[in-house]
């Protein structure tokens, strides 16, 4: 059975680890996309000790409200009509406004006084060039929103927070603090600032300001490409798991799956595993990929190569190293959880964990440990 | 709205044209995965005139009689345990056998004389080297099953059907023939045979036998290298369309998204879109990838390659070459579908347009046309 276990435990472990890095911010735990791909229901529970939810669309800000969530919920590309704000406000949801339009509805549209909506999280670019005002609007934007009663959040997104030695940091920084610094002095003391992604949290502690937003980070994966989830004490919250459903031995120079692109150099036991790329693992895999088979009564396990194309329903292992009374019919294998951990996986696929978490589809039963 | 168009009329034009070109064989149309992202619900009812439907999974065969399937079911891996096949006899499914322990269960637990279980499909290993038995077993295995009381199918799967010229196409063939031939002559002239998948249904129509598998071909993909599904007049069944959630105008030398990866070479109208690899777009697209902006007043669109990294929740298109009363707040956006079409998409992924549709997320609102 393909099976995909989602571990709260393990997000509330991620979480306290991000409350450790940033031990002064409020944090705004990023659940978009179904929770990275884990499920929003199973996720908001672990989040308890959370500051707020961030989402990307309305619909799923009305997914976490009917699911009980009452704190915070930041909508992290704002209304995308009117009527969408109009909605925000019924559902007390804070948005971010990066254009405009936003702005226009804002202040046409102002909630009452005690609602979450009056507080908004104003998005000046500083770099990223997707979203958000120029250093001149944003002053602007602040001054109307905070004259019509709304309290700010300044509010930017890093480029290549990742690299901790990209030079677009310092100038996304710089920009950062200087307006933030700016709509103090002119306009409010009040204004919160929030910079940091989780590869912000990570690289650029002594610029967490008053919110941080962690997401890839919660789910366990290294946000930073020079600090493994291990390093950085995070736990993987989803292993996904198929099992063997035959077994044989392939002759040498006998060629595995479609396009034959895989040739046996020699005789070759192999083990066909029930789960492909209509369950989510990644069509593209490169030759090193591997998944482990798990020895249950010795709690071992035992990596094996991908060989041959990924199909829709299946995948070929070389079991070879494994011995015969572990790869057996049944067997349990792991695509990624504990080992392989996903960011391992992501390198093989040229991807990032983000991606693959994201896109596992609904075929896998899932479970909760 | 991210949106997914699922277009039930497309599915029966392109069954249809199955049918035309296979019109002595039965159909297995392939809804595994979902009906390839489809939506099992959605697709069954498009699907009346097929003989039966494939699928890779139980729990995909029990929903599909759920839905009120009545007709073939065949479960293309066949039972994974003796409790799965004797679910199957209960649910009235017809199994592939392609190893021994299959073999067992069937043989010691025979479905009633009228049941649809009484026919299994036989896999033999012709070269794909995944599934099922050598030239020798299959023959063994054959002989043990109709005593028994089945009905046998012969099947096989091409590895390389999608390039007509591959030389391991006519040993497949070859090494089917004779085995087919062989079984007919010694155990029942009754034997039936399956070779062929979508790919073979286009390529190699003299070798079409009783049934044969369309899969891809029905959801309105080219299943070869040498033939659009333009040429093959087959329609897409799936539209992938969100919408423009922000203009601006990036000036020269500006960088844009994660990883700074575009640089804008001259100032630059851009268009952010709301859909990302948390919907089921690809992440990794190369700099030809492109979407369409649709003017739905005139009935026209717009090419626009993507530029920059696509992020989870938007991706950034080059709306340049579009008239400003079309690229508009909230004007449409077609990911793939009608323009572009997906095979061209994948092209652009490095990958085929199965995954693309299999791994479309939750997300997007499913609407049918």
């Amino acid at each position: 059975m393909r099976t995909l276990t989602i571990k709260p435990k393990a997000i509330t472990h991620n979480l306290n680890q991000v409350k450790k890095m940033a031990p002064q911010a409020k944090v705004l735990a990023m659940v978009k996309s179904n929770a990275y791909g884990h499920g929003v229901a199973a996720v908001l529970p672990a989040l308890q000790q959370a500051d707020g939810i961030g989402v990307a669309t309305f619909i799923e800000a009305l997914e976490a409200r009917q699911l009980g969530w009452k704190k915070t919920i930041g909508l992290v590309e704002g209304a995308f009509t009117a009527d969408e704000w109009q909605q925000a406000i019924e559902q007390d949801i804070s948005c971010v406004i990066h254009h405009e339009p936003q702005l226009e509805w804002a202040l046409d549209n102002i909630p009452p006084a005690n609602s979450a909506t009056r507080v908004v999280w104003l998005k000046y670019n500083t770099g990223m060039n997707r979203l958000g005002f120029n250093a001149e609007s944003v002053m602007t934007a602040a001054k109307r929103l905070h004259e019509a009663g709304y309290q700010l959040i300044l509010a930017t997104h890093f480029a290549n927070a990742d690299n901790r030695t990209h030079p677009l940091n310092s100038k996304q920084i710089q920009r950062f603090t200087n307006v933030l610094k700016a709509l103090r002095e002119t306009i409010s003391a009040n204004i919160k600032g929030s910079l940091c992604n989780s590869a912000g949290i990570v690289n650029f502690s002594e610029h967490h300001h008053e919110w941080v937003r962690p997401g890839i980070i919660l789910y366990g994966s290294s946000p930073v490409i020079d600090k493994s989830a291990h390093e950085l004490d995070l736990q993987p919250a989803m292993n996904f798991s198929a099992q063997i459903i035959a077994l044989q031995t392939v002759s040498a120079n006998d060629a595995i799956g479609y396009g034959s692109r895989w040739v046996a150099q020699q005789d070759t036991k192999t083990a066909l595993v029930s789960v492909g790329y209509g369950d989510g693992y990644p069509r593209v895999v490169n030759g090193d990929a591997y998944v482990s088979v798990i020895d249950s009564t010795n709690n071992r396990s035992y990596l094996c190569t991908v060989i041959g194309r990924v199909a829709m329903d299946m995948i070929v292992i070389d079991v070879s190293a494994v011995p015969e009374d572990v790869a057996l019919l049944d067997s349990q294998v792991m695509l990624w959880g504990d080992a392989p951990h996903i960011d391992e996986v992501a390198v093989h696929a040229d991807t990032i964990s983000y991606e693959l978490l994201c896109r596992v589809t609904m075929r896998p039963k899932r479970i909760q440990a």
